[in-house]
């Protein structure tokens, strides 16, 4: 079974099983765990960030920058397909009780003059938007890369009206692969940002958000609260460093095979990539085929492959460690194989 | 002044002020106000609901509508202009934790097939879809009348899919009398509607929020916590029941003024209406006569006419039972002289 | 039928119905409704506040506070029968997201040692501590008057720890007129007052919340999201302005009945006053009698005579504007009878 | 440095870190990590309920109960020193908007007739109570055993009213083998069940929510919401599944060496244990020394001793996997020579 349908379903290498085997833990809700507080160390260094906090998903990491930056009836404004916004179940209103703004963008990104007109005036019927959300790469654009200088416009555009922005950086790391642009470099337009250290970096388990020192005291408690202060979290965190420090370079071969196995589908008679391929997302229409979402997906893994719905005529591919050349060679044949 | 800011600011007529005056009352939170009763009772068998309740806004009719049919967490399908959204201070999310999902409309009305997509499927990455919510007459698309057959086709959606259907009706009569179509039939559509005492039918204070006999006697709870339980709510209910039973047939007369305004203007150089006049609303777009919103309606204040700001280039005028053909006449010839 | 169930019961005077008939009004949304503003004004000035609020409950003053002054995971610490923790329907909760810490006070008053320890430390597992709530009279506890000094000492402790104090003083002008202290003596020791014009001032509808300009400023966009914005709303403001410039000395009457009818009923066999008749409210143990609280509660209706249950053995009647010296004669007489 | 200070403090064990090491994974988003499917079975079976859930603390398990047990403005009745209640930063307000309403227990325990008699009736000022929550062993009572019997009895109360229980049972292993009743037995008497892998039984990570099949369904989306919806966490669940399979009958040790502390504590002057000291955990009043907790435990840190506050005048002592008898012997001894 070749299986293409997340970057988070990879297995921990084996330098990871050995980081857990071997990690020096403490119990971390007393601040005692060394190999959390060195991932965190890490990972604010690599962000530019004077602090960053060890949260259990992308999740939970996007979930307390809301429940930090926002009180109940404030309004936020994201991408109108953010993973905040469609996938995250709600989750913004129902624990932060704030209003999300979605926003059209164009390949994930967002128009600086629309952003602008969004944010509301003081008004006794009108919430006030208290955060802009960005989404980088941007997930249900294909694994877009929003443009630094985009992300630079929304930024000054926030700040002229003083509202913080936060970066769902869940695939961060790809932007920055792709683009040739340091991750600090988009952290630096941007107030808070979350990034996985599984999906790509392949962490079994882990993400990081990173702000400054108060906004990381206040995350903490929100942490607390959705039950993600975890004692010996080294064990986790372990692999998770692991993750950050061994395999970000190596992103940019889940972005080659990406490239690959688009091309290839571009050659399918009635497939056809939807998506400037840029990073490791691949979105193939399927309607030429005659064929349902549903049925394409049956068919695909009978043949050994496994994709995920990603629209009504649309799957999703994601390549990712766990994926060799050679398998999307055989994906490709494979694929050839049935839609002929 | 010429008041043409909303229909909000009409003042109460003698036979309103007599029935606060000689309102027979009791204690409502008792549920003894033989008052209030009556407009409960009058106000359910108009639309043709088992139930209604009295409250003391529009907005507290609707936040009671989410709050009584969702859970925290769930999603809630509108128009993406609908007062709900863009103008009761985010409560939906404040109050009710529920995350709205607007949908551009066209006048107001969205595409049942819109609809239907946009109603989320089981998967633990998304909320519920647990209410869908309707405005008739749609304030922001400036009064139009979604049309029955609409309504109908959007119910049929939520039926199929067993959500219920919230109709903001603070203009429903405005939609009613326009369309020549009885409020019921409209009801007919929706499992709960909200609609106002006070705007076109000129109540001082209060609206009617009306559904099944299980859903008011929830909602009547949600009405406690949110400070609605009143005492000898008759005070405001007698005024409230004057506004229900005389000045429906009249808001024909706001129709008609309004599209004698709308008329007027067109033939203003610089100014342009934006919108289908079809009942008591009226977007002028002031664009063209190179000032700003605010410049505009500080003249307009000058001159004594008073506009509301409604979008980057545009002012609205509602027409209402304080506003006589005399006063219409008086703005353009006012509005002429300022914009020449 | 002598209703002795609430002091909400009452019915408006003529001078109340006369001020809504008369009543100057205008759109308080504008802020614009001359009544509500000169209501809101002599409110302001009689508790010796920077500004005053009109809202149509005193659950909705209540709440507005929560909602204003703190976040969702604060603390709030109340006393253990406050009316905000047993008799609003868990709103601080549902709505503000804060969580109770209900102390058990003697006759209603909290020991100021006992908030002091209550008050949170700064720790991970710790709500932070963010309002004081305090309740003048004290419903639950029988209208016992919280004496000035209590509430000054609690008022120390808070201010120590840089937390408001809110005040439901629902009841507070009885407390005022059974102690001779002004009702600003009594807010000097609060940042935020919550008194009803309905209930002992007998007003049809409303209370008022005060406080300084920010908080008020704040609570308006509170009152909104909760439905309490209202339009022509001096209707009810005019009545509310009678009750609080007419009535309030008037309440020492209900005082005097209240301990009339507490003495004679001291004087049946089989029926016991649990409560320092202070203000308005008798709380009868009627165990006594050998008759269940609804079975005694049933057999004073069939009498003429309407009281509340109180507590597992416990009734309370309540004096108020329309009732009279010659109906507690009543009252007592049917009592004697009946018990006998 | 000895560390009492919490049985959270513990280091894994050789086997657990091979489990971890050796963890065969999956995504467990998608339902595919067959160690996190393994401990769920386990504990399941072991707790005698239908299915189980992983989740990443017992902070977060208590909040999944009362976010899928209850809906806002509903009322949870738990003991008033319950961990839930003191301990978790108000969550259960701030996350599920519920109200708690504690009652004062003996050694942890509630009446049920108290119960019983908090159960709130119907009416409309009353929240609804939806909830009950047990805690066993009672962590702030001093790791008291709460009888099978209270328990039963409470269940009795609730199942009459139609209400869940949920049992905090972070030491539930620690109450059953002091008890010699089987966790299961206790777990007949809860709808719903927490209990930690970490703490005694000396997981680094994580704790089990456990109930019938529709419970744990709709728990797993608050999971989601939460941030505890992990890809492999295999990593930690397979040490979890070392520490529920191997590490509960050692517990008696720590019960033990609890006692022996106890003792030697009693015998040094100026010290008194304040509880009954039935599992792993001894609380100290210090106030016979002198001095502050702060102090006292400032001197026991310069002596290589930790302990934590736990009252004005009392500190926590707790028992664990890392602490040896010889520990034990050394800590009496240090006390002793400080506390002359």
């Amino acid at each position: 079974m070749i299986d293409l349908r997340s970057d988070t379903v990879t297995l921990p290498t084996a330098a990871m099983r050995k980081a857990a085997y071997e990690a020096e833990v403490g119990d971390d809700v007393y601040g005692e765990d060394p190999t959390v507080k060195r991932l965190e160390e890490t990972a604010a260094n690599i962000l530019g960030k004077e602090a960053a906090l060890f949260v259990t998903s992308g999740t939970q990491g996007n979930q307390i920058a809301a429940l930090t930056h926002c009180k109940p009836g404030d309004e936020v404004i994201m991408e109108a397909s953010a993973h905040i916004y469609l996938y995250e179940a709600g989750a913004f209103s129902a624990l932060a009780g704030v209003q999300s703004r979605p926003i059209q963008g164009v390949k994930g990104a967002m128009d600086p003059a629309e952003v602008a007109a969004a944010i509301r005036a003081e008004d006794i019927h009108f919430p006030e938007t208290t955060l802009i959300c960005l989404e980088n790469t941007h997930n249900k654009a294909g694994g877009t890369v929003i443009p630094l200088d985009n992300m630079k416009q929304i930024y000054e555009v926030a700040k002229k009206h003083h509202i913080p922005v936060h970066l769902d950086g869940a695939r961060l790391f790809n932007a920055s692969v792709a683009s040739g642009i340091a991750v600090r470099e988009y952290a630096k337009y941007t107030d808070t940002v979350q990034f996985c250290l599984s999906k790509g970096l392949g962490a079994p388990v882990g993400s990081i958000i990173a702000g400054d020192q108060a906004f990381i005291h206040k995350a903490k408690k929100w942490r607390k609260r959705l039950g993600g202060g975890l004692r010996q979290a080294g064990m986790i965190a372990g692999p998770g460093l692991v993750a950050l420090t061994e395999n970000v370079e190596r992103l940019s071969d889940d972005h080659e095979l990406a490239k690959k196995l688009a091309d290839g589908i571009n050659n399918i008679p009635n497939l056809k990539v939807e998506n400037d391929v840029e990073t490791n997302i691949i979105l193939v229409n399927v309607e030429g085929t005659g064929l349902t979402v549903e049925q394409f997906l049956e068919q695909l893994k009978q043949i050994g492959v496994l994709a995920v719905p990603y629209g009504p005529t649309t799957i999703r591919f994601v390549t990712h460690l766990n994926i060799s050349k050679k398998d999307i060679d055989e994906v490709l044949e494979r694929l050839q194989a049935m839609v002929r």
